[in-house]
């Protein structure tokens, strides 16, 4: 029994296995290119994306009379079994590729095609019948498939991305209401500086991870149009007329996306810009959680010689050899992640420059690296969640603590005392080791105690009214 | 005669020379800060900002009833007298410092008060009567006055950037009309791809700048976004109720920018994101310049030896060696700024993501770096646009030569004798070295003269039809 | 039947998979850390290197007295066995991970105790008779262990990737032999220069990429300090007296590596500028490969409208469209590679500048991308040399000719007619398209046909005398 | 009276100032570069090494008998004022400009062709005398002559940079001493880990920053290659025989640097190779002094809510609202400094990526990148070294008080009562707030009071013994 099967195309011949469903060129992808082991079937959002376009491309050729209808027909049929899901273990090329794309192209119409030919009743390889070019990538070229497929999966993958994002903002939100009433002191420069509610720090934390979705959805909108119909370099070569707008729509149609066709499909086929500025919000996040990151961290430090305000949740031993010692073990590998995605951000930067003339043949590593960023990014944002934020304790009493012997309080007195007399008590408090209370109080006599009490009282520390002397 | 005179603050005693307006903070400043050599005074719209947000506060708390109103009368009237442009030169600080802008914010302080005095007939440093810190800074951190400050400088020098930038994609706009009827061809990977448009090239550019200045004001709404009476950390310590509403409105109306007042100014006080999201925008723009600058000089190389489809303005002789030689001066020197400016980028990411607790003490180094970016990639569009765009000249017969000659315009025959065909069809043409016109019309006659005349005509190569055969 | 065991530690219980060797802190990890989908397991290398750090501190032990011999020796076993390749997919952890290495120091620590369990005929989890900290992790802390295992793992894949550069550098050398009488022009700022031989370019590349085997062995000289014996912080807190120099020992002859004792353990506990250090010269090699897959995909260009001077092996249908393209695709690939290890090297930046006090806690990450970047670009350097560089071949004729017409080779006569007329001569030929020999043999007659054969024989050209009017 | 000349090149003429010694090609270089507003002048080692390498090309020059030895006198003579320090602001060329360096080495060339030409008697612009290519520039392209001045200038500037280095691990390493018996808790990812002296926390300071001193070294070597004699391409063409080797004998004389020649001319003209591992270094070692940065910054928080583990001195008031607010100024700066430097090394990065063919145009940038890297780091570790790290005190009863009431000391009862009864002790500890030693002596009595004072010595708590049950 033969278990393989000849294709070629104008390189020459080669043997495949028979049950493939891919064909030579994307047999010789796999020779030409192993560098990340990382494999276009790891991201089923990019081959389903892949099928949208050809399918999109088959109704808008059928319906203005260049395909075959039958031939359409099945296309269309194939596609929708790999939007469902099934042979995504046909798509085996590394996520790096030279080519511009042509090989993760070539994959799909390959698949394709064979798909087709199967339920029509033929061998696959057998494309007199369906063939990969001539009938499943009529009217397209790699130039706008491939970037119109990615762009269809960022849109897809950036949902979940989202998912998690709100999810973490929501998280810091419920512990700003959970922390509304911890009085702790504010830091500005490492330094002590004044009283603040914890909640209010929380709460922060969220509004500040909130805006970002506000940036995403700025984003995706750039990243919703495609250039369909431009063909090779944009001059819609071998496309029927209409067809760019008609594809567009059934592509918008079939993927419930917002799509849009540029408006010059030359600039769209060369601009990586959408890209640019996608990888910029991604990494605008990434320094945010990162400082956030590093807040928690250093708001853990402890517990005896640290600051010590919250507590993180306890999620494994901290050390082969020191005894009960617990580390922010989530923030920290979150903090990677970011530094990771920060990375990205300049490997995308790069490949955006390194276009030339009608395309930019860098795409591929563009696409992978902005693949792996939104993957981790909505990784670690559900990791810090339920691993961290849900769980984190205030340590009230040691935050109440620290801000009622603290100097920065004396900033309170300024409007009373004025800054001379505030900062001459502050210069004591520090010099002594005294508190501001006895020198204020009971010492120098500058308020009384029912004026300390209404100056002090914990509404007023964290959200002091305006007062003068 | 006394030609200086004494200040002080809590850390001692300085002598300050009599003639300058700045005060002990600023000298402090200028002794511990010595790194960059570049100060403020270089940057007008930042000294002119600071001039708006003095006079603001004072606008704001001499309507609460806060400030003496003389001394805020005479207050903004020494504003007024910086924001027209006097006392430049008395902003001496290093662009860099420690202290999250503190002395930038004293430096203010200290000249208006002192132009205040002498306005009052008081001498310069005889602070009872106009405190840099009591009235001056009133209702103010330097923690809501140096960022509001340098929003509103921000503001007013994107202004300048986006007209070089707009100015310069109507440069490559004119030139995509001039080129309209320019045959060339289109290349994808440095391959010979179809032929297209020299005109539809130049389009291109000017949309894909285009596209920015749409950018520049997304990202200048959240850099209007300001956090006047967040005072310290947020909390509004210090300030009068109602103050940050009214000095935001005060500001908006005095700086004719759409200023609005953050709604969480706890977040608002540490986060960085806006500069971020700035500087993303400057580093896509800078990206897309380079890349276009990569195709001029790519475009115009040679004069024999390369492909010479352009010709860029002779600016200055190329070599001190060879005679004769002309250099792509002027793209290659835009090159090196946008290297500069995605450099700067990083530089900022940096900076962004070191903010801890409270406050982002890196400030001044985002400032620095966005200041110059913004005033490298202005001077980069006008030179650009002036001393190259403008004066490129198109190679036409040239291009329209290798076009016909080209074996890539053997893809409009696909839809005619099929992509087999089409591609035997190039193998002969690129191993005997005949012209496509040569093996189809005269040798194979694949295609009458007639048909030839049809599909090869300018008009179809530049905006091809869709034929079958 | 049982197919689970309870493992504890001081977080609590875990029910592990009986026949699993990792035990419950691994678990723990496995729980916790979910953002790359990348497993330690991909390198085995890393595997290896853990147990060569286990095993050389039972040896230290051993020797000291201060672990039982009988369970040192099942340890060492147990550790050969690993180094063999064995349990491989035991090290199932991310390779970012929170907690600087901890999960994978205990991985290891937890698989040979129970591997060391089994020899000893007890059941897995049975600790008492060996324990993964008391035992296995004897003398050692994570803080040494794991950048030690780590330092051990990258000697051994840079020797791998030292081979896939060298062997680079020959293909490249080889070809600078065969294109030794290709006559050229050479190019500066991409216009036309004056003569050369290709051989000499392609020499050029050799002798740039052999230059980095040199650097590369500079850096290995960084990352074979170690600090075995530091401990937890560098104090060798609970290890014996001598052990740091005597497990350094063993190191060094197990591993048959140059490895040494860091002078300072506190310093180099914290410290990754070896990292930092090493990939700056992986940066620096990509930089250097970018740019020569730059001018291969330059010089390839074409094949009728560009420069055209080399043809490199055709490996795949370069498009879905256009007949008989062929593109660039494997220097387009290693491009790609090179911006992947750019952008890694900014990860790695930020995760080195982020180390605090008396560890860096970001090293997994580190880790996690020099291994890749190192991976990565191994596999590029064997991809471009085998289906690259070995197939180059020059078009000659082609690149001659482009010499001989050029004007650039003016310059060969200024030191005889001098500059201004050199420069005059070069200005003719390009107004009115003549060659340099026309006008300054056939018609100006500057020099004679006997001098002007002397002055532009290919020896001459390539290599040329110095000669005076 | 005439106060213009007229002077020309194959462009045209130009108006030049009488009095400027610059002629027609640097005033070209001034309408053309108006980018950053640095001029050359700003890098007095700059100018003298571009009059260094006229000087050396002189000598050669003149030895050969290729040049008048009149004129070269003369051009010695000038260039010998120019080494000097005279003429600095004739060198007003923007420090990023096109042509890659043609600017700069023809304004070195014009304004040596006028000093020569006005020490010979004759006006200046009178070229025939003493011409800047015919004489001036002789045996030289920009292309070897620029380079090569470039690496002499840094060299020059490293060693002050390496002085500044120097000086700062000197003062780390004197509050090493001063601090040897600080007892202070060690922390690892922010959590305390084990006891140790703070006089070894800054012997690591001082250690790996003595290092980079090591690494400056190994990068020098390679900036001393120098590629004179390339002339254009690297071809030597116009360059008489025995040239390249006598004149860098000549510069390595004149300069007393240790320069040598490129073993392969063609490779070295084109590489930028030695710059980035410069630049490497360079960001490496800013990535170490942020790092310490940070940690002074940490360790001085507080005053009452924060580490405050040491003091820092007092530079400036810390705040314009908050009294007796002092911040860590200082390193704030430092670490904005090395936020730019990482920054610049990406702008390097590109800049070198960007080399095409047998010239990489883009040195400019990489030029200025370097210096201005070289003097901020040069400025920030002076600035770190005097106004902080020599007035750095210890609050030493602070520390020692954190370190007896931590839990982390408990690692030492690990080899006496087994890690498991430690972890215990811990936890009860940490629950109860008791201290480890009322828990283990006064309570459990797992160890006697002698047995303790012994264990819990400064000494052994500082470097222990180890010592088991």
């Amino acid at each position: 029994m033969n278990n393989t099967r000849i294709e070629h195309d104008f390189i020459g011949e080669k043997e495949i296995p028979a049950e493939v469903y891919y064909g030579v060129q994307t047999f010789r992808a796999l020779e030409n290119f192993n560098i990340t082991g990382q494999r276009i079937s790891q991201e089923p959002f990019f081959v389903q994306a892949l099928a949208y376009v050809k399918k999109g491309a088959a109704l808008a050729n059928r319906e203005l009379g260049v395909l075959d209808p039958q031939i359409a027909d099945f296309i269309i049929k194939a596609c929708d079994r790999v939007i469902a899901g099934e042979f995504i273990d046909q798509f085996p090329s590394d996520m790096i590729q030279g080519g511009a794309g042509t090989s993760v192209n070539m994959n799909a119409n390959e698949v394709i095609a064979n798909i087709a030919l199967e339920m029509m009743g033929h061998a696959k390889g057998d494309y007199q019948y369906c063939h990969p070019n001539n009938h499943v990538n009529f009217s397209q070229s790699t130039n706008d498939a491939y970037p119109t497929a990615f762009r269809i999966a960022l849109l897809n993958k950036l949902t979940a991305y989202t998912q998690s994002l709100t999810a973490l903002s929501a998280a810091f939100e419920a512990k700003g209401v959970e922390f509304k009433n911890v009085l702790k002191m504010g830091r500005t420069q490492l330094q002590d500086a004044v009283p603040m509610s914890m909640g209010d720090e929380f709460k922060g934390f969220a509004n500040t991870l909130a805006e970002e979705v506000g940036r995403l959805e700025d984003a995706k909108q750039l990243i919703a149009e495609i250039n369909m119909g431009a063909t090779a370099i944009g001059t819609a070569v071998n496309a029927p007329a209409g067809y760019p707008e008609l594809v567009t729509k059934y592509l918008a149609e079939i993927t419930s996306l917002p799509l849009y066709l540029a408006p010059d499909l030359i600039e769209a086929t060369s601009d990586t810009g959408a890209y640019v500025q996608l990888s910029g919000v991604l990494k605008r996040t990434a320094v945010k959680i990162s400082k956030i990151c590093n807040d928690l961290r250093l708001l853990s430090s402890g517990p005896r010689t640290g600051l010590f305000e919250i507590s993180l949740p306890q999620m494994q031993p901290g050390s082969s050899i020191m005894p009960g010692k617990v580390n922010p073990v989530i923030p920290e590998v979150v903090n990677q992640t970011a530094y990771y995605v920060i990375g990205a951000d300049l490997t995308i930067t790069l490949a955006a420059e390194a276009g030339q003339l009608q395309l930019n043949v860098m795409e591929p590593v563009i696409a992978f690296s902005l693949f792996t960023s939104i993957s981790y990014m909505t990784n670690a944002c559900y990791t810090l969640r339920e691993k961290c934020v849900l769980g984190i304790v205030a340590n009230s009493a040691r935050t109440q603590e620290m801000v009622m012997h603290s100097v920065g309080i004396v900033t309170l007195l300024n409007p009373i005392v004025g800054y001379e007399t505030a900062a001459a008590t502050a210069k004591e408090a520090l010099q002594t080791g005294k508190s501001i209370y006895q020198i204020v109080v009971k010492e120098r006599q500058l308020i009384t105690q029912e004026k300390w009490d209404e100056l002090y009282s914990f509404d007023n520390l964290i959200k002091p009214k305006f007062v003068t002397g």
